[in-house]
């Protein structure tokens, strides 16, 4: 099984010329590399972090640190500059660069000063942007879902929520909610905002373990044809729904949404935007408009940003390969273009940021179980990502668009959203058009 | 007073050179006016209604006619094909064309037969883009505004909510409200969603007759520096809050939006975006950034559209000078170049076909005063203004979007939207960047 590798992520030992320079004991550090790390410092925005290097130098100490970075090795240093993003990943990956204080404080304050800097930088966004306007194929798509969500179904079972397997972000309209109650609570939520009616049709586009399609037909009478492209889990999901006698409601088909066939009630898609790509949205749209019926109603959710900007270096490269968080702006080039009316957008940004520190909190509770299935890389690498995300989606870098759609003119809709928030039936305001 | 001018919208009773072919007693159609008459069906989409000339011939009879148009003279007909957008408009104001049946069933029905037509017609859409992309100075807004506001505050005092003479869409959570009670509930769900707390400032762009301004300030604990360009309006308002012991707690202004100065934690705006132009979203962006404390939340409340798509003409030149209906997609041109994030969009649209049939008919209970207050042309011209409004709401073609925001990671916001629904305190979720 993939997940099962050694280096499911590929993060390499050794990887350039640079590397070559790893630093022999007592070796200690010279101008250069002073300099070097002083450029570093400059490059992320200069954080209240200060840097110390291998022989116990402390390089940069600016006035009232909220936490440390450490270089070990000479070759690690040498990496830094060039491409930041994506080295800083595979060397905390490597144990080459530690966190002194907390990871999580050390994370949001670079995210604040990198954020800071971006501000300032137009002309680097600007060639971003056009770098980042393609749709992947139906066989990189393939590609790039493998690589995470075929890690093994087993590794997510440790420390996502036991009931429903969300990898996704949870909602907690209460603070004292379980993981497993925010999840249910974030389906909920869904289901009312969609308006989902006992007997209806729903279509879901990246259905993960299942557990969403299978507690829309346990909960709200409805029958649901789940799309996926991870075979890991389409699998996991069909044995789920026998387990609980749902076959005969709900459909688990492995494939692209692109070939999604039939007509429905509701289309459902929960985080699998961001695995789309921008150049896919108006093709997006198309499907949707091909698979709803005339009066359907449409939820998308998913990881967003508040201006265009692409996913940091290292987790494109190492965790979500071809993943981009959209805009609310970008997103309309799904509804726009096909004809559909945006009714509800909510964001969920602290949500997930909550989320994630119950998945942090239970990964590491689990951590050896993690060392007996990969190596330390993974472990560190994994941690990073989580707790990088916390601090995306703390600091507002990250954000979580949910939103509801329907036709143009479709005026069988409920009058308020009152419906979401209340036990009861929704009053409709309008009639069909 | 400029409302009480004869001929306050410009509908000329002769215009052009067709005019002159104003029909002799006695003189019937030519088969030159009966292809005339095919042409103009089919240039408005076909719709299922009959059309009958002025010697009452039947010149288009579809199976089914929901309803009929009558042309009562051959200028009126030769002016109706190059531009029926605005010709209808003024024809039907000057009685020169009349409807058989329901006026509302027969705007709901060219509307769908137009839309349908649209669809097809992306060229046209495109060099309408590129009309539109203008943004009025100040001076012309200040035309543009007079135009429509300045008609009287005694006129609109007929037919609008008697309490807080909101001239913008209501909100009905019941359907047994009567609008004096939805626009109260309006202004109380803007003020949840924004989340005012007592002793906060508020600063409102386009303020009306100051209603909401004075009910933000009587119930919510604010105080609140209303702007306004409208002379009539602003001179009302400030009688108003002296009348009610408010003026030091509510400041009315008459300037643009443009020149907002000081700093607020709640900025909001309701029902003046229509107003701004295309060109001027990103300076209204500007402007909310400098004006808004670092914690501070906006919403804006605006007509809108699924598609970009000009106003009718007729509405443009006659109603709304200068008027525009933003998509969402355009409405993130306010938001993102000034770092903004979009916490909650609600598409309001059947609220506003609510809101406006409830106009109509105080309309129509009070149309005796009006006809001493305006001419003919002016009593039936606004009665053709809010029944098509009310076929634009009902068929989908005209939105109502209300956009709450924050700056980029604010966290001090409600964990839920819940607080809208329920009474009670909302719960904060985060804590502030």
């Amino acid at each position: 099984m993939a997940g099962h590798s050694p280096e499911p992520l590929g993060i390499p030992e050794r990887e350039d010329s640079a590397d070559r320079r790893k630093t022999p004991a007592g070796a200690g550090p010279h101008a250069l590399d002073r300099w070097l790390a002083n450029k570093f410092m400059e490059a992320i925005g200069s954080p209240p972090l200060s840097l110390t290097l291998w022989d116990g130098e402390r390089v940069y100490s600016p006035r009232d640190p909220v936490a440390g970075l450490c270089v070990h090795d000479r070759g690690a240093l040498w990496r830094l500059v060039p491409h930041p993003d994506l080295a800083i990943g595979d060397l905390y990956s490597l144990g080459r660069i530690t966190v002194e204080g907390d990871l999580l404080t050390a994370l949001e304050t670079v995210y604040r000063s990198m954020s800071e800097l971006d501000r300032h930088n137009r002309m680097l966004r600007t060639v971003q942007r056009v770098i980042l306007s393609t749709a992947p194929s139906l066989s990189r798509a393939r590609a790039n879902i493998h690589h995470h969500y075929d890690l093994g179904n087993d590794f997510y079972e440790l420390w996502l929520d036991r009931d429903a397997l969300q990898y996704t972000c949870a909602y907690y309209p209460a603070s004292e909610m379980t993981l497993e109650q925010a999840q249910r609570a974030k389906m909920d939520h869904v289901c009312r905002k969609v308006w989902l009616q006992p007997g209806e049709s729903v279509v879901e586009a990246g259905c993960g373990w299942g557990g969403f399609a299978l507690h829309m037909a346990r909960h709200y009478g409805v029958t649901v044809r789940a799309f996926n492209i991870s075979r890991e889990q389409i699998v996991y999901a069909r044995a789920w729904a026998a387990r609980e006698g749902l076959s005969d409601r709900v459909e688990f088909v492995e494939d692209d949404f692109r070939n999604i066939t039939g007509r429905y009630d509701a289309f459902l898609s929960i985080g699998m935007l961001e695995h789309v790509g921008r150049g896919n949205y108006s093709h997006l749209g198309r499907v949707i408009d091909r698979c709803l019926k005339p009066d359907g109603r449409g939820l998308i959710h998913s990881i967003g940003r508040d201006r265009p900007w692409p996913l940091n270096a290292w987790i494109r490269k190492r965790i979500f390969p071809g993943a981009y968080p959209p805009t609310l702006r970008e997103m309309t080039q799904i509804f726009e273009p096909s004809g559909f009316s945006v009714l509800d957008a909510e964001n969920l940004r602290l949500h997930y940021a909550a989320t994630l520190r119950e998945w942090l909190d239970r990964y590491e509770q689990r951590v050896d179980t993690v060392r007996g299935m990969f190596d330390e890389r993974f472990v560190r690498a994994w941690r990073l990502y989580l707790a990088g995300s916390i601090a995306g989606f703390t600091r507002g870098s990250l954000q979580l668009f949910q939103v509801l759609f329907a036709r143009s003119g479709v005026n069988a809709i409920p009058r308020s959203r009152a419906h979401v928030y209340e036990d009861g039936e929704a009053e409709v305001l309008g009639e069909s058009a």
